[in-house]
């Protein structure tokens, strides 16, 4: 076993170069470095073995040159790209984490990584609930649910909510918010699979496979004959055109993501877009990241729901470091049935 | 004199068959009925006499067939129009309302009416300022206005506030808000005249006038280096994609009109609409409707203003209710200069 101080080899998916559009698997490649075991002397930094990495949409932003990143930080061609992960402290110059804990937060994709922009790691305190939920449910994915569904559009009971995306990380987690407080829930997702998993397994009054919908304004009437309260907005293009049509006034649109408009050359021009003036519609872009002040409230409510069995949340882990760079490029095709996670290592 | 219980002639604007697009002089005609100056017995309705209308952008919607227009009167063919405007009670089987009063609210384009819905009608307790007033600052406008402005955008000193249609009547009052509250106030207007209007009379720190812009976008940045924190949108369509590029994180947009989309056979598509989700915008339609409850407040607020002339407010006022539908059709080619007013009788 690696003891502190020791120099160990580190297996590191690197980006081979700035990406334009969808990354491919040929975008990144493996290769294996040294670490030290140690957290240099002096330093604030907290070195730390990586458990669990996963794939988000946005990563592909990381890779290019050209796109505005306010706030983010981009990839460096022949450098370790990095995600949100679930870690374990080897060692530590930082105050509030030692070495033993299990954080999670921005970590790189590797096999050990010593993190010195510490700003976004969060201590775990409950290890009763599977640790990867904690690149899901439990982290950012759940965040943002949670600011999505309680703070930013807060449907009422009896509210009829439309959730487009909606196996994916985040809306699998507003649906299940949304039926536990009693409104009537109808999700869109792009295969038979993920329209099971939304009805049978997530309890969604509802759900479509977008993909198979010739007339999608047709559609949402045919499922909300009394029109949309509150549309959770994933995908943006068509959908939300046809979703502007089919909303009720004083209706709440809450985006935390247009997956549809992110690599073609010109979006799609949104036509219905007087329906927000015509009805007193409220359409809020919102991002986890103004909402970390609430996350032990947030651990409140939904700890107890996992515990009892009133959420439940699917993963998609695949094995191995190596097979990262695949699953992160599956998400774009759809690939990915739930929480995409990649299983670094399990303890 | 006429007097009470008179049979007299009453000159009537009549809609001579339901619109397809932008209303013409020809669609409107003028006859002269009669009606009886008196409210019939047993009735709440109240008798008035009109003295000033106005023309709103939205008149012509009630003027069309197939428009979906929930909360609102469609006009009726061969039977007076109706809008805004200010009048004198003459007979009142309403116990809110006496002979004398003056009030604002929903009347007929004639020279008396005998209204029946009676919830729009509100009383004029403030006669120290010009009456027409009642048909814009201290009316539908003026609500919108501040709405607008104090309930949904809430822009704060040192903010970057932009405003589409801004010479229009409520553009001209938001405006005059902004630069009350320490904001940085740019507006939009189409002719050199409302740009001036907007630099010199109504205190903007810059206006420029959209016809004469090539690409709104880099108009924009030159005007807003840093960003825009706060957008009234009046107007939509290209003016409204540029505004989302140039939008800062945080931003604000309210929006109470799109007249640039109304009568286009296909609206245009709105293609910067990631900015919401990528800058946290909150973007939202309101109306005046919803805020009525605030009238005393909002009087508490403009009426000093107008007073001590902190706040002034254009107007366009014809002569007669012949000269209204020329004022009414000349809305949609701005040929209006600040809100129109057609002055019916004066007492």
């Amino acid at each position: 076993m690696a003891r502190l101080g020791d120099e160990v080899s580190n297996k590191q998916v690197l980006l081979r170069d700035y990406v334009m559009g969808y990354p491919k698997e040929s975008d990144m490649y493996l290769t294996t470095a040294t670490v030290n075991l140690e957290v240099p002397q002096g330093s604030k930094a907290v070195l730390v073995k990586n458990l669990y990495l996963t794939c988000d949409p946005v990563m592909q932003f990381f890779m290019r040159q050209e796109t505005d990143l306010t706030g983010y930080n981009r990839y460096t061609p022949r450098s370790p790209i990095f995600g949100y992960g679930v870690a374990k402290v080897l060692d530590s110059g930082h105050p509030e984490f030692k070495t033993g804990d299990l954080v999670w937060g921005t970590t790189g994709w590797e096999e050990y990584s010593l993190i010195t922009e510490t700003e976004s790691l969060i201590k775990i305190n409950h290890t009763d609930v599977p640790l990867s939920y904690y690149t899901g449910i439990l982290g950012m994915p759940g965040m943002t649910a949670y600011a999505g569904f309680y703070e930013v559009a807060a449907p009422k009971k009896g509210e009829y909510v439309f959730i487009s995306a909606a196996s994916g990380a985040v809306g699998q987690i507003i649906g299940q918010f949304a039926k536990l407080t009693g409104c009537y829930v109808v999700g869109s997702a792009g295969s038979k699979e993920k329209v099971d998993l939304l009805k049978n397994k997530l309890g969604f009054d509802e759900a479509f496979n977008y993909k198979e919908e010739d007339d999608l304004n047709a559609t949402l009437k045919r499922y909300f004959p009394e029109g949309i309260d509150v549309y959770f907005e994933h995908v943006g293009g068509k959908m939300l055109d046809a979703v502007l049509l089919n909303m009720r006034h004083h209706g709440r649109i809450a985006g935390c993501g247009m997956i549809s408009q992110y690599n073609i050359d010109e979006p799609e021009g949104i036509k219905n877009l007087m329906h927000i003036v015509f009805k007193w519609i409220r359409m809020v872009g919102y991002t986890h990241r103004n909402y970390y002040h609430l996350y032990p409230k947030f651990l409140d409510i939904v700890l107890p729901y996992i515990r009892e069995k009133k959420i439940v949340y699917v993963e998609d882990i695949v094995e191995g470091l190596e097979s990262g760079p695949a699953a992160l490029v599956g998400l774009f095709s759809g690939r990915n049935f739930g929480r995409q996670v990649v299983a670094v290592a399990r303890e």
